[in-house]
């Protein structure tokens, strides 16, 4: 059972139960060598924390006294490991040394036998330098072999492993007939050999086909990935779990792994590491002891670079910012920036999953920012939801600093005019009426100088001014000193507000007769939107973005039909949801699938019955998967305010 | 006395000499509170590592406990600490809560008398709001009563702080006429309000004015810069020594600092750090003690997080590659992007210093990467330098993956058909002959796609092409399949480097008579250069480029005219160059202002007689005012060939 706690991107802080307990993932399996411990699982558990494990049911089915010692008191007791062990199968050895002597039932049943937590399938390792035909022949094999497992696994759980080598397709396909089978993780396999050669952008095309077809209420384990420098990027794509053999193979190598690279103990100048592990060594005591002991510090140094990362990874995923350290660890290796530039031809697929707000700024680390997801969905919104307040625009060509201050006056004049002020930003045109929302208000960017991003925001903002039909458009500079207000521009920002955050639709539905604005005393700023008497819509302060209010909720309902903006649950919750409690995925019946999380939304019954307000944490395709989890995030439930 | 060690760009590792003893640079000096220690100057020694601190001579004169204990038994025994000690005079608290009750004269006085070993002038803090005017003047009072402190330190070294504003002419001139005076370190003064306010861009125009004035033989201290974040940015300008009193305030504050920023106890979710001060803790333990607990561990996690960074940017200047760790470092915060991307336009000053080849490949980090010096120095020496090799050439189109190997068969073709096969790269064009040098051959680069690198690339090539007045340009695909090759291609690359890396001159100095290449027998590639039966050249194997020869090195004497190429050194140093001894700045006379560091040059004594060939390290400001260090690797002297 697998639960979504914290979400950013596609990357997910997850909760997977197991007989052998809890995992939270992300989490790297360190591979644990049956023949021989370079750390022991009992020092992996107690001084590392890793809370799983993986090792090799192929190799200790093959050593006699491997083999007869996991039959008799089973692979815990043989490991001295409380946590969860995964078993690989052979599959790897395959395509190391070619065929293995094994069928996929033996396998199975070893794993069963030994009491393995999570064992694997014997599937077929496609390799990137296969026809299409080939690979889509042996995935057939490996489905087939995939379902015999299913059926035989009985307590245990199972590992099925994504193949299709470096065809989408394939991988998609592959993941989505894996979807309907009775899998409990999903590996994505065949992708050593691409990591090995630095292949980081087919890599990507990889996990991202394979994501598309996969059921997200299972985790997906990227088979082999263990390079921290790798971590972030696989996360953000949505890989959950992974698993390490170079921690102990690199220390047998007298490698020490850094963020930034691999480097030889025999290259290395001096060693200034303060990890745990080579706190109070000097290359030279190193050099200086057995290789035994090197190796096991080496070792454990290795372990530390990745826990050390893994939690980095957590940390930005609960501040919403992962894309930031992404792109940062991109940058150390050029592969690895063709891997991030490669992010943008997924952009449309990644918007779906992406937060529509978050606290604390957006920031900007170089031109590869403007593929994420935020600025695509603002191209698209500003286009289809946006409402001229006047009939003429007045053009600021200068959004590349927090602008509204600077602009104040320049925007007041142009309003007195009778112009729209627009700023030109890195995410396009900003109607000053949406300059607090966002990401629009809150993010920080360098002085935009590059040629493409410039013709960019230039282009949006073209295409933007002529859908708009303004009749007159002159640049900020050149606004006439003149005109008087002949409107309120608080006015004016609630509802352009409204329809960018909800669509027109519903703006509609919301602003009826007489509208208040409350504003706040400090601040000066909008606080709540009053209708025809009913105070239908708050602003939040941080993000500038409205939360929908019950009676606002209701006059959505009743005018756009479902399923805009609709959770619907089943009877069984009605009670809960409709006094404040959150909604669960397993109680959900339907959902809009245009619902991003983070977005507002109305909790109705099979009926679409108003029962509350809140906001949405996960996706339609995610609730429906996922059985355990919040869905929405209740705010206030129709029995609050009965 | 501060002699160069190992360079990377402007910055250095250095070994200073003081009283208290040798300390390497970069180094940071902890800011001790002479009224509290939150760690001791003993921990700070011991646990640390820590050589160096500063504390406060006004703070100290202006408490009478303190002041009578100083002036008793001295700094460093009430101190505890053996390491060297520098004071702050007041300026600092001038800045901060206005007019200081002492004089210039009574705190250079009273820091000689407890013992300090560094100094501090009593100059005057130049804010960033004052007139050019006010800097000005102000600046003229800082250098009166440096002069006077400079007359008064005796045994003391002293800190001659640099002011200017904002103002980089002033900046720069305030350096230059320091340079001339008997001052020990040089601190850049009035940068803390720059920091604070994240004007990056201006620190750099500051640092960079600021070096351009200053003598090389002096240590560089930015003065009031800790935070991690920015240490690897002002280590490549030419920065020496920091210091940081916010490990201990924020610490106070509950704040701590990481590479990525700094964050406070109360906003984190959980603890991740494996620093010796960390480990064994939790937010909850830490959150549970009591607060000078507390502030204890958070100011040595705070110093555990400097001295790592600092280690971290030694390793990436043995390496040669302190770019690529500033250019990730800089996209921590977009205003740091901003810095990174003002570098720019200081490339021509920052091409002086940058080494001619280093060993490992160069990486691309982003579009900003093209503003390194070698990318100027390419497009520079290719249009001064080359000399076709045939009348047409045949253009190839996509550089920025390594093509040497793939596009063999291409060039081949090309060549028999008469065309001069030229790649078009992110450096700019590269002719076949040259693919083999650094750094065209040895950097790693994303796929090229922005429309400003490629549009770029593209005009490099353009303007190359018109001045090279080729007869007829192709495009690599076009070859015709036809012709026999007529000349050897070998003779050519040999020449061709020859040309790029010393120039034209010098090469038909070297390139006489009947040129017989040697070529390895492994990899085919070219050993050595026979000219009418003397061996010239050996070219290495790892950079391309070639090593002079004493014959060589006396075919260029007897053509081209001193100083071209030479470092003339003095009748003392003679017999040791001419016996392959190195040569050491205090015996250079002069010395050609165009060599670059890691250059091949001609030694020879006042008469520009041959002693020696080598390496230079280090450029001819620095040799001319060093006092100790080398200045040129000699490779192998007149004796050794003798």
């Amino acid at each position: 059972m697998f639960e979504i706690v914290k979400r950013d991107g596609l990357a997910r802080i997850g909760k997977f139960e197991t007989r052998s307990g809890v995992l939270e993932t992300p989490a790297l399996l360190p591979v644990v060598n049956p023949k021989i411990f370079t750390v022991t699982p009992r020092e992996l558990y107690d001084e590392f924390g890793f809370r799983a494990l993986i090792t090799n049911s192929y190799i200790i089915k093959n050593n006699e006294n491997l083999r007869e010692k996991a039959l008799e008191v089973g692979l815990h007791e043989m490991l001295d490991f409380e946590g969860v062990i995964m078993t690989d199968s052979g599959t790897f050895q395959s395509h190391m040394y070619g065929e293995v002597e094994v069928t996929n039932e033996e396998m199975v049943q070893f794993q069963k036998d030994i009491g393995t937590d999570i064992g694997t399938v014997l599937d077929i390792f496609t390799e990137p330098y296969w026809t299409k035909e080939q690979t889509a022949e042996s995935i057939e094999v490996t489905l087939e072999r995939l379902q015999q497992a299913c059926d035989m696994k009985g307590e245990m759980m199972i590992n099925g492993v994504g193949q299709g080598s470096i065809y989408p397709d394939l991988r998609e396909d592959c993941a989505r007939r894996m979807a309907t089978m009775d899998i409990d993780v999903h590996p994505i396999g065949g992708v050593v050999p691409l990591m090995e050669q630095y292949r980081y952008t087919e890599l990507v095309d990889v996990i991202i086909a394979s994501k598309k077809g996969l059921n997200p209420n299972r985790p997906v384990h990227l088979f082999g990935a263990g390079h921290p420098m790798l971590l972030a990027l696989a996360t953000l794509l949505g890989c959950d779990l992974f698993d390490s053999a170079s921690y102990a193979k690199f220390a047998r190598d007298d490698r020490m792994m850094f963020i930034d690279g691999t480097y030889r103990l025999a290259d290395m100048k001096s060693l200034d590491c303060n990890c745990p592990a080579c706190r109070g060594q000097t290359l030279e005591s190193l050099k200086k002891m057995t290789k035994d002991q090197r190796t096991k510090i080496l070792a454990r140094h290795n372990l530390y670079q990745i826990t050390q990362e893994l939690a980095l990874i957590k940390r930005y995923i609960n501040e919403g910012r992962l894309w930031e350290l992404v792109e940062i660890r991109c940058r150390g290796h050029p592969a690895m920036l063709d891997a991030l530039r490669r992010l943008k031809s997924h952009t449309e697929f990644l918007e779906r999953t992406e937060p529509l707000s978050r606290d604390g700024a957006l920031f900007y680390t170089g031109s590869e920012t403007r593929a994420r997801p935020p600025f695509l969905r603002h191209a698209e919104r500003i286009m289809e939801r946006y409402v001229p307040s006047a009939s003429k625009a007045a053009v600021f060509p200068d959004g590349s600093k927090p602008y509204s201050r600077a602009y104040e006056w320049e925007f007041h004049k142009a309003r007195r005019a009778g112009y729209v002020p627009i700023v030109i930003t890195p995410f396009g045109p900003v109607p000053a009426e949406l300059d607090e929302i966002y990401p629009l208000a809150q993010s920080v960017f360098p002085e935009i100088t590059d040629a493409e991003t410039v013709a960019s925001m230039d282009e949006l903002t073209f295409n933007f001014l002529e859908k708009m039909g303004f009749e007159e458009v002159i640049e900020g500079c050149d606004v006439p000193e003149d005109g008087e207000l002949t409107y309120d521009p608080d006015q004016i920002r609630a509802r352009a507000i409204a329809n960018y955050q909800f669509g027109i639709e519903a703006a509609d539905a919301l602003f009826r007769g007489k509208i208040d604005i409350v504003k706040s005393r400090k601040t000066g700023k909008i606080r709540n939107v009053i209708s025809d008497g009913e105070h239908i819509l708050s602003l939040r302060a941080p993000d500038g973005l409205y939360t929908l209010k019950p009676e606002g909720a209701k006059r959505i309902l009743e005018k756009v039909p479902a399923p805009f903006m609709r959770v619907a649950v089943n009877d069984d919750s009605v009670p809960f949801v409709s006094n404040g409690r959150n909604a669960f995925c397993q109680f959900v019946l339907e959902m809009d699938e245009n619902i991003r999380p983070m977005e507002e939304v109305i909790v109705v019954d099979k009926d679409d019955n108003f029962l509350a307000t809140g906001r949405a944490l996960l996706i339609k395709n995610e609730v429906m998967s996922l059985k355990k989890g919040i869905a929405v995030k209740v705010r206030s439930g129709n029995g609050d305010d009965a």
